[in-house]
């Protein structure tokens, strides 16, 4: 039991973010139809076809895995294979959500950053139309990436380019996409939507909200009757409201964006910050909220007593350090000393 | 979009109960690690154990249906068949869910008031060994049934017997299993683990909570690693804490009971102010929160102008109501006067 | 070990009909390429398509479980639902291999004699759109039943006149459809094909074949990628010219309408044997290979160390027995004997 | 429609050896009990057992992707993982069935030569106990390779100490396994379960049958209720007495040895004869029946306007040359004659 000490391991560790919660609570009077049919959830659908156009097709979720998972199966058959990198959410944390509930072969792309390249994709057509081999079909990429990197624009649109010159569909895992926009200085829709992705896992809870998930179609033909894969997947909440509420407070006065880019600020103050002390090495850019570093064993050690941090990859002594939308510059500034502390 | 009715739909359509949501609000403060491993959730499992037992395991679902598929997933082989109602939740609300997650045969066995008699079991032990029929592994049960009735203390108890002298595991769905220990004026464990329930489905959602689901095991064989069966379910809530504080506030000062007594008590003044109208025709006993009736359809017609609720079987015009802990005598008198203009 | 008993347990009890295995044996010469890219392969699918037309497409399978399930999944979502009789093969004998491979519901209709009847259909129609259902999608029927009972034409075609308006598929499971078409003095095109079934599971094993089963799609937008969906399901052979072999060998000189018409033949003068002897009752209709008969319990023990048969339901002291293309008159004449004596 | 070439693409090319042929005609006698209560399938058993020690338990399957599917979804829940070498038949070959069976997740560790080296096994220990990932349970190895090389008997006792340290399950892929035991000199048990393997799948086809594939467990708490997993997998032949005869054939005069010795000889010689040619470059040790090569992509082409093989590695001009037990040494010396003048 960790709950006493200051949180550097995840987002999803902070509080719900106040304007969120305070829209729970005003959605929270009299009684409300459930499944969805409510006006908190009108409301919410309406905000998402702002963002991402009318032609978008939204579904609340209750998991980023849920998000991703069920998605996956509602536009694959089993003999298909779904391609990501071997650093993503999908390849790793998802304790085999994925092969379970789509049926379909996960193939790992090899990756430094968590970040797909093109040029890593077209040996995987060998496999198409050979009966021994799963099929390839969809491409999944995570913007930002585990290792808190970013998908450029560019990038995007030449995965995007080949899914489609090859039949394939886009997947963005965004469990996190807020941080990802908010790093780019982008819209939502230009880094999916826009960018040829076609289906997007639109993650709220690491933004701030308390379970928040959607998953959003940009394709109607691949949405039609995902209603029913949803409830299948155990992912259709009956008090839709509260879900609906959270998402209505992140997409009023630019709440989402806010949040995202403090939670980056803090990073890179963090990542700066640590630039003096010669004992930590920082091993990806920081380009949201998350730095990675390695750090001497035995400061791990002393670290952990006063701060709850994951070690990414104990041989190298490699930690991941997480900021939040609530994360303080004076968090950041002891932090520091404390680490400081900690290597000498 | 029926957001402006009362609704007698069903017990999830009520908001979440103040007390309930305080102690949400209470829980928001500061980080708090993620996946369960918080000051909530610790006491939130301290207060099942207390209730079922020190040896009982318990983990925090997110639907009625997870707890449901995940669990029997996790006692079950995909070569079994588990034993249900013909008008249970798992066979005919759950879209599937149950043989997609466990890839088991569902044997739904009729029933008129929802409750399987312990002597329609016998037959079912002809396919034990033979290869080409599906094992019979567990038997599921519904408190209260779907119908709003409810299982005396010995029709549980001679369904154990027959589980465990024919080595099957009883399951109970209790998604409102409140409604049903305060109609027999019982403690949760007497109607479950006491009467040889082996896994519980333990719903907070529909007695005032906002989503709050639990799986509970009374055997401990039985419960080893379901943590990797929940995450791959997708049934793993991130901010664990919220769950949590939604179970401790049901369990302090038994606002549990008198949710459940309060919904009761509604069910049965309205089945009450009802007996003197005679093209009302009540077709199940009302000993929970639920009113089954037929009426006249053009009487429906009129009725959901104003009030939102389900149609149960539209050749038969029979309809459900279901109270809450929200519901007033006034809405109850009103909707009364409502259904006497309606059916003139 | 009951290998030295005739047998009237089940048509797959014969050895291989003489001329298939002959003409596994002409095909066993020299190297063919594996997985059906061979001479008699090409042949099988050539002799298909000139009984059921030049738009439908085979593929052999192993198994008439196999080709049951693995067509069923290809041709549904695992949230919709497969009818089919409560007496079907699908529902009873293939130990959850629809459900574990599918992840559908099976909805089972009650019926006294194997056979759907249209009226049962209609009522399932209400669970569509509605997200909480599984969605109705295939209807199965078995052709024969496994009561050895025949659709009529009529009965066939008001099924899928039904199917087509209400968007649904009809499979048909023919694992012993050779036997239905030589009852109703049709071509297995006209009760298949030509009475509106969309896909057929054809099985071969039962009518004097070793291994020889084949799913037929009757629409080319239904078979698409299913050489993906049969290897996932291990249901492709490897040497595949000798599955095209036994095919091969059915289809010359009306191999198939031979063995069927003899099978059919002895069942009907077991039938006509038995009708002298009081204690026998034929509880269904004999109108392919099978007979039904209640007989005393005792008698049923004195057969059972002379002959290999089933009991088909036990309480009832039921049993059935099954003729097969090689049961000659003298086997019918000796086993009416042994009856006659067993129930004196 | 390549029927017509010599074929050096796949020992499964190769018709059934006589002998093999021979005992399936003897077994097509009379009538015989289905789904293996036979006397060939009693005798088949006892043979198994006798290579393998009375506590195996075998079971006959129809296709070696069934046995590994089937067997591995046997011995693991869904939120296990199944390690192997991405070169094994699981990871590339089966489209998928593993994932889709199992429900696990597939780990494929790199290798040049398809072997696991135990050194890699260590590190797929840091996810044992987190909740998010998937849990190491099986360890499956191919014997031989799918590039023909042998894992030599210390190898194999090395990874089994492994498994057994740290609670695994050793598989074995043996489609080929005679040839591995041919090549070292060794008993098919020696390098089974006198190495630590606990499920072997065993492959008679490759080697001379017809369909001949066995599922094998070496404990007997892993083969409990195995017959429900092979029917709902759908590998339960009706006619089984012909899957047995074929492995009585195989056991009988060490069928089983002689084919595979002179198959591995067919392969040696081949590789011997292309020494002298420059412009081929054996690229894997060649231990069994297989010869990998490169060879001038013009070569290739005209070699297979005569020859049927398979292109390994197409943008390395890498192929895969098979013997079989019916390649002749006249077979050899006319291919590398062919070989000769294609890369003159």
């Amino acid at each position: 039991m960790k709950g006493q000490l200051k949180s550097f391991a995840s987002d999803n560790n902070a509080p719900v973010h106040e304007a969120i919660f305070h829209a729970m609570m005003n959605a929270n009077k009299g009684d409300a139809i459930g499944y969805g049919d409510d006006i908190y959830t009108l409301e919410a659908e309406r905000k998402f076809k702002e963002i991402f156009g009318n032609d978008c097709r939204v579904f609340f979720m209750l998991t980023g895995t849920g998000a991703n998972a069920a998605g996956l199966s509602h536009i694959t058959r089993p003999y298909h294979s779904i391609v990501c990198s071997d650093k993503s959410h999908l390849e790793n944390d998802e304790c085999g959500a994925p092969e379970k509930v789509t049926g379909c072969k996960l193939i790992s792309l090899p990756s430094d950053d968590g970040k797909i390249r093109v040029e890593q994709l077209g040996p995987l057509l060998h496999s198409v139309g050979f009966q021994h081999h799963s099929q390839p079909k969809v491409i999944s990429i995570t913007q930002p990436t585990e290792l808190g990197t970013v998908y450029q624009m560019d990038e995007i649109r030449k995965i995007s380019a080949f899914a489609r010159e090859n039949n394939l569909y886009l997947h963005m895992d965004g469990a996190r996409i807020a941080n990802a926009a908010a790093r780019l200085n982008t819209g939502l829709a230009d880094i999916s939507i826009h960018a040829g992705v076609d289906m997007l896992s639109f993650g709220g809870t690491k933004n701030g909200a308390m379970i928040a998930e959607a998953l959003v179609f940009f394709r109607s033909d691949l949405a039609g009757e995902f209603e029913y894969t949803r409830k299948q997947s155990m992912q259709l909440m009956s008090k839709m409201r509260y879900i609906s509420a959270q998402f209505n407070a992140l997409f009023s006065s630019d709440l989402w964006l806010k949040n995202a880019l403090h939670a980056n600020r803090m990073a890179g103050l963090l990542a700066e910050r640590l630039q003096g002390i010669s004992s930590v090495r920082i091993t990806q850019a920081v380009e949201t909220n998350a730095v990675f570093a390695v750090i001497p064993k035995n400061a791990i050690e002393k670290l952990q007593r006063k701060y709850f941090f994951y070690i990414w990859n104990a041989p190298r002594n490699e930690v991941r350090w997480m900021t939040a939308y609530n994360t303080t510059e004076k968090d950041i500034e002891e932090f520091v000393e404390a680490i400081r502390k900690a290597v000498e």
